[in-house]
């Protein structure tokens, strides 16, 4: 359990902060691999623009940035009525993954009862304990892995996506410490290639031996028998196991299904939404046509004016999922339809690590 | 039926040339939408470049294109011998379409048995067969979309991959013109966004309702009820059923199964391989890695090393496809489990148009 104290430095992949969080950076995904660039996002309006603009992503990596936002803020000296300010603000930039809001309200909660000086405290908690869930999701997804496995995975879970070592890509990594994990299919993950820019990277640094194809690709590789397992990650898991994820993420449900191969889903129980009864609760964010329209390789894209349909996420039903990998265990069909996503850990988040 | 005489212009959009052959010039489909330029093709080894870096595409064009490069070699006073080298470049240029090789056995069986004379008159024929043929495959397909039709489609199969008003897209585009399409779901098709840059053009020439999406919304799309049925085109068909087409036609296939959607192939009988067993006979083209690493909208693209697969076409089971569309009639299953591709029209294309 990491020590904490008020000058204990957060250091993670895609963020970093001094012990005081006077400073906070992140690292800007849209820019990787080719550069790296840290921006400032010591304020929570800085922070707005990083996470509506993608340059910092990943559900449990957003929550945690607004927090430690929040409590920068709190520590320049606003007051708690600007805080609820800028909490609202921050709820609204992105839509569909919970643990942005749920990290706000267990920051607010505090304030609320507390004052703003609490805010520091509850931030570098959120932080550790996203840190710490990281290291037991992997620890429990590992082992479901067979010996050599092959597993094809979708946009990016790791070290960016989170303040540790990831969702499914941290399951990956630590599968192949273990031996378990021979390679790693990446889909590219379109329109903006998280797959192929950021896994593809975290894969690369740790010597885990992978290859990159098109999400079209994927279905050819499990008809060639070429995969033993799908694992992703969740922006959102309602009461009902039912997920929002990446688009993309619910046709590789069904071609798993189709072709008998398991289909894990990995998160800290912070993007469990207990609140919502399925699926079809989430909201979706869509994003701009741009993202499709744009020239590729130099050469031109889709017509000027082409009408455009890009939704950032898509609902994989419960019953497509071989089992919920949470840092609070490994639960199958059986466990969800009994309702444990229904109480899927203490509303405050765990234990106290500090 | 069109006139056909030694001078006859042929025109079609991706391909023009005056009636002697004496000149050939093909669109360069890489550059499009945005630039519209033609190049000179007026001899075998131009054709095989232009076909090598799918500056002209599509099955049954680039059959067409080969033929009438070779006439163009004839012409200017190739001998037999040279053309029958020639000849054996041209069917290296690539290997998944047959309608490449079929052109050009056709042609060069011409030329054995009257002498070089002979490829004007033969390659004119090809292309205004192939042309016919589209729309016979407009009138077969159109009639089993539903009134209203929302049809999702994949990669580029109109005016700009044939001679004629294309294969699924052709279809689409009658079925419109009867009143019986509402609205197109285009594939982008990673990597090459032939859907994005090329079907999208298409329809909206044609003024045909459309949105482009991502390959990984296709199966959103379905989910959501928005989608009637699936059209696509192939590049082989093999005397069992199965086919090859775009990567990315077996996922569509699975999904429409999935979702109990029709899934339609729509293809001349020159697509058709009698001697082709089965799809695990048909052979795939891989192609570089750099069509997925490569920057998109300015941002950087995969790590420069990242390893790749990137095959260009996929196999579908024949027990995925609702129904062949071809332009001697629409085959359903039962007809093609007695063998009815076994026996797709005579192997010298057809009654004589000439």
């Amino acid at each position: 359990m990491p020590a904490l104290s008020s000058s204990s430095p957060l250091r993670a992949l895609g963020l970093r902060t001094d012990g005081d969080l006077a400073r906070i950076e992140i690292l800007d995904q849209t820019l990787l691999p080719g550069t790296e660039a840290w921006c400032e996002a010591s304020t929570p309006a800085r922070m707005v623009e990083h996470i509506r603009l993608l340059r910092v992503r990943g559900a449990p990596m957003i929550g945690v940035c607004a927090a430690l936002s929040l409590a920068a803020s709190a520590r320049a000296g606003s007051s708690t009525d600007e805080l609820r300010a800028q909490a609202r603000m921050l709820r609204l930039a992105r839509p569909t993954a919970v643990n942005l809001a749920g990290a706000i309200d267990r920051l607010m909660a505090a304030v609320e009862a507390q004052g703003p000086g609490a805010a520091a405290e509850l931030a570098r908690r959120l932080f550790h304990e996203e840190r710490l869930r990281c290291d037991q999701m992997a620890a429990h997804g590992a082992p479901l892995l067979p010996l050599g496995a092959r597993v094809l995975t979708h946009c990016n879970t790791g070290a960016l996506a989170t303040p540790g070592v990831g969702t499914a890509l941290g399951v990956l990594k630590r599968a192949f410490q273990e031996g378990r994990l021979s390679s790693v299919w990446v889909d590219e993950t379109r329109p903006l290639l998280q797959g192929a820019r950021l896994t593809t990277w975290e894969l690369q640094q740790a010597g885990i031996p992978h290859r990159l194809i098109c999400e079209a690709t994927a279905a050819s590789v499990m008809a060639d028998r070429q995969v033993d397992a799908i694992v992703v990650g969740a922006d959102r898991i309602a009461a009902n196991g039912d997920i929002a994820n990446k688009i993309g993420t619910y046709a590789l449900a069904v071609l798993a299904w189709a072709h008998g191969l398991p289909f894990y889903v990995v998160a800290p129980h912070s993007t469990v939404d207990p609140d919502c009864p399925d699926g079809g609760s989430i909201p979706i964010e869509e994003r701009g046509p741009e993202e499709l329209r744009g020239p590729l390789h130099g050469a031109p894209g889709a017509p000027a004016d082409t009408p455009v349909y890009n939704p950032a996420f898509d609902r994989t039903p419960a019953r497509l999922v071989s089992a919920w990998i949470l840092d609070t265990g490994v639960l199958r069909q059986d466990a969800v339809q009994r309702g444990a996503l229904r109480r899927a850990g203490p509303p405050d988040g765990g234990p106290a690590l500090g």
